[in-house]
């Protein structure tokens, strides 16, 4: 595995190499309104008469549930190299099953967390070498790329706030320290520095509506 | 992730550069005797009061078998990247947890398939680079090669036969047709010739007694 991000096992492509589809990724904290920000564009598009599918990683297919299980759920340790590489498999599947035959038949793609989640949360959240990881992820998806990645900032404090508020249980991820999802949104920025015509970096403190408008022009813009 | 054998991500070490263990592993199609020979050995191994590790992959651990029930028995298509994505986060996990704590406090451990297997059923068999899936296995173990190899070759339709004779259901895998079984069979030799000094080819017709002295043999000069 090369760890020279310019030079994947194959070259990454943009998904309307495929067909006339979009393929949208939403990233961030949890807390940081990916769903909601993912639900209002969907809407929109649905207006349009777009197709819309909307999809997250891990567990968008039967087998990825039986991961996200093992990934989320496990009690005790997980060799890191194993976590990794369970992402991967999902991904695999998902992008293989799900993803590229609805950018094939034309439809919108609006996914919950992609590469760049395993990149921020393994790689730099963990032990992991975060260029391994990447190519890792290329190497499943045979070089997928979004079209868009909306990356929604947020304070992890904020987000915590936001989590507490609405009760949510705590899943194994979630449950780690506040100093791990510091580096995390750090990680997050970085990638979208290097890749910032990607990227659409988003203040999650911001109203709903108004990120929502900001999103719409960026999909209009690569829709064409 | 590199496609040249020579350079995985890290370079392969054997067991040995890890404490005075011996890391052992059988190789070839089901029905050529692996478990028989993996008895013998350890039954010797016991007698010269060494302690010894029985481990398999996939499902050496619990996370394993939870690997392994999605990768032998989901019924229905999973993507060829994600099955040996699969396959190596099992991996990862059971050399890190049970395979290099046995090495490292001096146990022989006798593993049932390895990466060459990935390999040889992956690579050979499937629509994968071969190169690819073993880079794959290297970096999910941090570059873990065994001390000695021990392939049992044996004609596909030998082996078929003595799987029918012993009557055990068929798996995803064992259902396959002969040709694929053959693919396989010469994928496992090709490794062979490429590291002549890790693997032992015994022609698995033989007697089970003469060839636990050919495997004995080879374990008593590792063991120096």
């Amino acid at each position: 595995m090369t760890t020279d991000r310019t030079r994947p096992l194959h070259a990454p492509r943009g998904a309307t190499a495929e067909g006339p589809g979009l393929f949208i990724t939403l990233e961030g904290g949890d807390g940081a309104g990916k769903t909601t920000q993912a639900t209002l564009l969907e809407e929109w598009l649905r207006r349009q008469g777009r197709e819309v599918v909307r999809t997250r990683e891990p567990g968008g297919t039967e087998v990825g549930v039986r991961i996200r299980d093992i990934v989320l759920h496990h009690r005790g340790h997980i060799a890191a190299r194993a976590e990794a590489l369970l992402y991967a498999a999902d991904r695999a599947h998902h992008i293989e099953t799900v993803v590229q035959p609805a950018i094939a038949r034309g439809a919108v793609v609006i996914q919950d967390r992609y590469l760049d989640s395993s990149v921020a949360y393994q790689g730099a959240g963990r032990v992991l070498d975060a260029d391994d990881v990447r190519a890792l992820s290329l190497w499943a998806t045979d070089g997928l790329l979004p079209d868009l990645t909306v990356l929604l900032d947020l304070d992890p404090a904020a987000a915590r706030a936001r989590l507490d508020a609405d009760d949510k249980p705590f899943d194994r991820l979630e449950a780690e320290k506040g100093e791990f999802h510091a580096r995390v949104r750090a990680g997050f920025l970085d990638l979208a520095r290097a890749e910032p015509e990607r990227f659409l970096v988003l203040d999650a403190t911001h109203q709903p509506a108004a990120l929502a408008d900001r999103v719409r022009e960026a999909v209009v813009a690569r829709l064409g």
